[in-house]
């Protein structure tokens, strides 16, 4: 019997947003797969789920990620053949670990900050895993994510009624305006490197009391910024969002 | 001393899928407060807590909510005064009941579906008991809102590295061709009432392939359809969308 994968979100930080589910499924596996690479935050996936539970007598691997493929980056850069190449081999060793417990009827759980469904690097795998074993039982644990976590502690409704919603990791913010004139609620995603031309557009298009930024949200130091312009330069972080919303 | 109101996001049906905090809290308070109205979907919020924990001893208030304000109704509609203040008095009823128990010391957990930030009731309310008492505590915690379940039992990432997601009520079909251009993936909710339009669409804009239907993720009887067209009338329901997204 070929073992299970779970993919299972544990949450933007705060161990007590875990799901029932997901700490049923990491006290039951044996084996717990934690993404690594590049990208902040993924080494944070462990450290909230040794909070929450024992992982006395799991084998605990790791999956590599060195970097996150942009649309940019797809685009062509130089030395990216090279770049791709060692890209793959990182993945191929990632899968081959995963593949290699469940082969052994040995349950895995991936485990992802926040909800593996927004922006996880799971997904990079997923269809290699699947293309190599097309009948793999893989079973995705929904988690709270860092967007649901940012706007219960900023007191905000992201949506209500007929209200649409954008989300936008930052680098688009060409677009902003457009998106600002025909979204209710935007969300921006990763701001802390583009920050400051998100304030200019904000300032144009006098949204700036429509705005919160928040640092960290579900983590000990999470902070919200009901004024935009109170933002410091050390305010600024990987884990930060701006939520844009209209006739607040 | 005041009490303290807790907003708590339940999650999608599954009780496993309430995160520990909102337990913890649950178990806790004295008194909860049920949303009740016109809006399926309300006393779920109430059967779901049941399942994960005794609720014997507690007292449970109903927060009424006639009906949902929208845009279009917001236009005016024959009859519209007479029916707004008739929703004001409810309102007025349920911020009464939640402010007499915050007033004598106790806390209050107010329950809803999913994720408090994600089409909530709860924020018609919000307004109201701060203008009261501007002091008021109140704790939002969040939950797992029905789009991630959605997206986790379809198998779906919403967005990975630059990808843009828009998330839209599905009344606004009007502007789903634009949409569908413009975002790599387009959360369409509550599409039952509008299913064959929308699936029009996807047929013109060759985009059948690109969208999925899910019903009532996170419940017993969840289901996911990968091919729009094998969708019968009896599969619409109120607690269903369609995720489009591109190169998938």
């Amino acid at each position: 019997m070929t073992g299970k994968l779970y993919v299972i979100g544990v949450g933007p930080g705060d161990p007590e947003l875990l799901t029932l589910k997901a700490v049923r499924i990491l006290k039951e596996v044996k084996c717990i797969c934690v993404p690594k690479g590049r990208e902040e935050g993924n080494s944070l996936a462990l450290s909230i789920v040794q909070k929450a539970l024992s992982l006395e007598g799991k084998e605990i691997i790791e999956a590599h990620f060195p970097m996150t493929k942009t649309k940019q980056q797809g685009l062509g850069i130089r030395g990216q053949g090279l770049e791709n190449s060692r890209l793959d081999n990182k993945w191929a060793e990632t899968v081959k670990n995963i593949l290699g417990r469940l082969n052994k009827g040995i349950d895995v759980a991936f485990i992802t900050l926040g909800d593996p469904a927004v922006y996880s690097t799971f997904f990079y795998l997923y269809d290699r895993l699947l293309e190599l074993n097309p009948n793999l039982k893989i079973e995705i644990i929904p988690g709270v994510s860092s967007i649901n976590a940012s706007a219960a502690l900023a007191g905000l409704s992201l949506g209500l009624a007929d209200e649409r919603i954008a989300i936008l990791p930052a680098n688009y913010i060409d677009n902003l305006k457009e998106m600002l004139g025909k979204f209710d609620t935007v969300v921006l995603m990763k701001v802390h490197k583009v920050f400051e031309g998100i304030r200019q557009t904000l300032t144009e298009m006098n949204f700036l009391n429509n705005a919160i930024y928040i640092s960290r949200a579900g983590m000990e130091d999470e902070k919200v910024f009901k004024n935009i312009n109170s933002v410091k330069e050390e305010d600024l972080n990987y884990f930060s969002m701006i939520i844009v919303k209209k006739g607040r």
